[in-house]
């Protein structure tokens, strides 16, 4: 595998980004190339940290950064030499396979449909994220980047999903939920009702309707619905797990004998948290492009980027991106032979 | 105050309904009048099951019942003498205050839009639902009424839950937050947008967009959003939360030491669940109605049923219905010049 790193965006500096290289190389990562993508001084200063060679490494000099104030269309063109547009030409390019960032995510997106392009017959192309679950996980999408969609592409997504869920998470024939507000068959508004339609004739298997008292309950393991209700799914989950876990710290810190308590099942709470730790999934895959894209969160730090990596390298070595073209242009095919056959026959 | 409890419906039976009925008494409730709806002799056996005499109480029987699979238009024509017409009947007649049910939701909701009608100037009527945070608990509308919803309605909303914040929760000045993907104003789709200008030319206190991000860091007490998202939103939670404690349950239960943590910290997770519960908040009222309604959870128990019966209590004598017709029709009338001034002058 060859990977370009987007060194620079994120919350920590680039020395987060390459400890988190040295990390997964640690852990066994072979990629073939590693290129570094950013201000050049910056990346050799991390690398002197990490007590890195500079010559293992392809420094491919970027002399702008997008930031999470840009405007990720607008400010692509306002900045062409940004990093994680000259991340993405390498792989346009064919030198590299995969993009793995922690900037704006937006800017990713942009930078991913107008550098790479989307798959042929890919409409649209989906931020996926792994959401942890007590027994497993699953995989929504989209998660923000098409807040308008239509039915096909909500059927797109299902197989981007399904792809992802098998080759990266290792889920033989995941059951795909529909994102709705009952598991009633016609249930929802315009675009669930007809997406429901469309996903009945796909080969995936779809599980119909689910209800957001479906999500953590190993019923599903891809959740498709629109990148509004996606989002907004996302943060609702990150948020609450967050305010509970910080009660629940709180509640066991206010006096003694809740502390020894707390002392005494603390690999309890270690083991909820390591369950419920996104981080162990490596980030949010950017999916129906002509390459791999990984999102590492902008707070990622070593350990979470190392993950990044690490995903990376399976879903390059699983050809998601392959698999997702062939799968997309056999269910593209399916719906319009079943579409020609439901149109009324003018004669 | 003169209630109208709906006996029948919910996962559990009439007894259920008087034993909460018999709690809410003890606890203060102090009606004028109870109207309990349903079979007659169910609820005579009932009231001889709690020990309560039957000549305190107004049994107005009801041959019907609509089931958790009855499509609630349809099944309101079908059954006209189901318990939860004959309740919303009382209020229309003027004979209650309010009605109280744990039923089929989408029943009571066309109850009250064919039976008692909306509020003058309230376009669309609205499931609220109060869900509690670490710090106190937010007001999230439409959790499921009306899924393709125009922007005024977001606007009548947001006037509904805020009133509802104020009188029933007790805020001062209630912040209210349009859900969105992202907090920059103008993001979001296009009946966020224009929900967004239109809320910005209220006398709400409008904080702005708000994302998943901040639903639990008490940021906001009111929050909009379209019936779609906020189902979704509203079941995720419980999905979320109620998976949280079963892990943490077993994690906890796992081995002798972890056991004895959990019991000398035992206060704690009690704590945790009882500032997380939503049957402190009695219900989720009705809003926008001619008429005071408040849904239980299908699976309330006595506990619950009491709480939503003291929350009805506080809803009517704060006038919460008044108020949202006087501050809708202001809302009205302030957009209403607000788009005269904007319209183009055609001279």
């Amino acid at each position: 595998m060859r990977i370009a790193v987007d060194v620079m965006g994120g919350d920590h500096g680039p020395e987060v980004v390459v400890g988190g290289l040295q990390l997964a190389l640690r852990q066994g990562l072979r990629p073939e190339v590693v290129y570094l993508v950013g201000q050049r001084q910056a990346i050799e200063a991390a690398l002197r940290d990490c007590g890195l060679r500079a010559d293992c490494f392809e420094i491919v000099h970027a002399n702008d950064v997008l930031t999470m104030e840009d405007k990720p269309v607008q400010a692509l063109r306002r900045k062409p030499d940004c990093s994680i547009a000259r991340a993405m030409e390498l792989v346009a390019r064919g030198e590299a396979d995969a993009v793995v960032s922690r900037g704006n995510t937006g800017g990713i997106f942009a930078a991913a449909t107008l550098k790479l392009g989307r798959l042929p017959g890919v409409d649209r192309g989906a931020i996926a994220t792994v959401i942890p679950t007590p027994e497993r996980a699953f995989v929504l999408l989209d998660a923000g980047a098409n807040i308008e969609c239509k039915p096909v592409h909500l059927v797109q997504y299902a197989v981007m999903g399904s792809v992802y869920a098998q080759e990266v998470l290792q889920v033989s024939r995941p059951r795909v939920g529909l994102m709705n507000i009952g598991r009633e068959d016609g249930k929802g508004n315009e675009l669930t009702q007809e997406a429901f339609r469309l996903l009945k004739r796909t080969d995936l298997n779809f599980v119909g309707n689910i209800e957001g008292h479906d999500l953590f309950v190993d019923r599903v393991d891809v959740v498709v619905c629109d990148g509004f209700v996606g989002n907004v799914v996302l943060k609702t989950c990150e948020s609450l797990a967050l305010a509970m876990f910080g009660m629940l710290t709180r509640e066991l810190s206010r006096n003694f004998k809740r502390r020894l308590g707390a002392f005494l099942a603390s690999n309890a709470f270690r083991s909820l948290r390591r369950r419920l730790d996104p981080e162990a999934y490596g980030g949010a895959p950017l999916l129906g492009f002509r390459g791999t894209v990984m999102k590492a969160h902008g707070s990622a730090r070593e350990r979470a980027l190392c993950s990044a990596l690490m995903i990376t390298a399976e879903t390059v070595r699983h050809h998601v991106r392959d698999q997702i073209g062939e799968r997309v242009a056999t269910v593209n095919a399916l719906l319009a032979e079943v579409s020609a056959s439901e149109a009324p026959v003018t004669s």
